[in-house]
């Protein structure tokens, strides 16, 4: 697989070197699989270039869990023990992120996915990661939990070179529009629709 | 995000357990961002649940390589270290196949090709591994180098409960036919229409 073409060079005055390290904000939405399994992925190839990788997963059981945090986890030990790749934190809202006082003790979800997003916001201003996935956040902006023109400005305006991926379907146009990066997964064909079971290692 | 529900349950005499072994056979295609990405993603998922994960990569150049390849080595390491996760075997098809005789001696892409479906054919036949990823499989199928009736037909009658994922853009029909997951990634917007360019850890 070649390396992509530019269509053309924008006449910004960035050397390549400098247009290299442009922070990208990428959206995977669409009713097709593999929106979340994509954004892990991104996150794997960011962690191998030693960027420091944080997972905000705004789902609504704690109890679910997926195999990617398992593996993330090694990743993290590896990146702790010997070097390798980058830092890596995963954090689950569940009811309650393992930040907050409130952990477990309500089942506000509207409240923990605020708060969520204020955590985030302020991480962006501290430059306290390097790649960020916001996996399903589009639920609750949908939901009018997180304000969307807040989310924007803010993702518009974040320091440094920061690379954010938010996950989910039905994203918002004006997330559509900030983001430099917008891919829909399409399904054409799933096992479900015939039937089937989801099968362990593939479903989760 | 819930477990999906079956549309309908088949009246196939199986139990949910023996459901729930099914091998799969996932197509990404399409002209967006996340086919090979979310294979990979599925990978990291597959090899958490303890299964052997063996990728193939139908790359033109041995050089070419992702970020993918040192974390999964990475995994493969805390595997063969520590018993986490499944083993993984990573192979490129560059000027030559890692177990070929002619590795790097030649530059006949349609052979290369044709030899490394002819392992995997192989392995499939000895239940080698549990989970394999083609990575741009499609291709050599599309260029006529491996005969696509004869992949559809070995695939079909794999032994056991190997799960095999196919990536690549024009997925033929005939293959689109046998899967039983198909997700075509349709791009909605791409920073390099903007003359971006790649930026480390997010495009290798």
């Amino acid at each position: 697989m070649p390396q992509g073409q530019p269509l053309s060079v924008p006449d910004d005055g960035l050397s390549t070197r400098a247009r290299r390290r442009q922070p990208v904000l990428a959206v995977h939405t669409g009713a097709g699989k593999g929106k979340s399994t994509a954004a892990f992925g991104m996150a794997l190839r960011a962690w191998n270039a030693g960027l420091r990788v944080a997972v905000f997963q705004f789902v609504k059981s704690a109890k679910w869990k997926v195999g990617e945090e398992s593996a993330f986890a090694a990743l993290g030990r590896a990146h702790d023990e010997h070097g390798d790749g980058g830092a890596v934190e995963w954090h689950k809202m569940g009811s309650g992120w393992s930040w907050s006082r409130k952990q477990g003790a309500e089942a506000d979800h509207a409240a923990a996915a605020a708060e969520g997003w204020a955590e985030i916001s302020r991480r962006l201003a501290a430059e306290q990661h390097d790649f960020y996935v916001l996996d399903e956040f589009t639920y609750p902006l949908k939901w009018g939990w997180v304000d969307i023109d807040e989310v924007v400005a803010t993702l518009t305006a974040r320091p440094g070179s920061q690379h954010v991926v938010i996950t989910g379907r039905d994203a918002p146009p004006a997330l559509i529009d900030a983001a430099d990066l917008v891919t829909e997964m399409v399904k054409v064909k799933h096992p479900m629709d015939a039937g089937r079971k989801g099968q362990k290692g593939i479903e989760w």
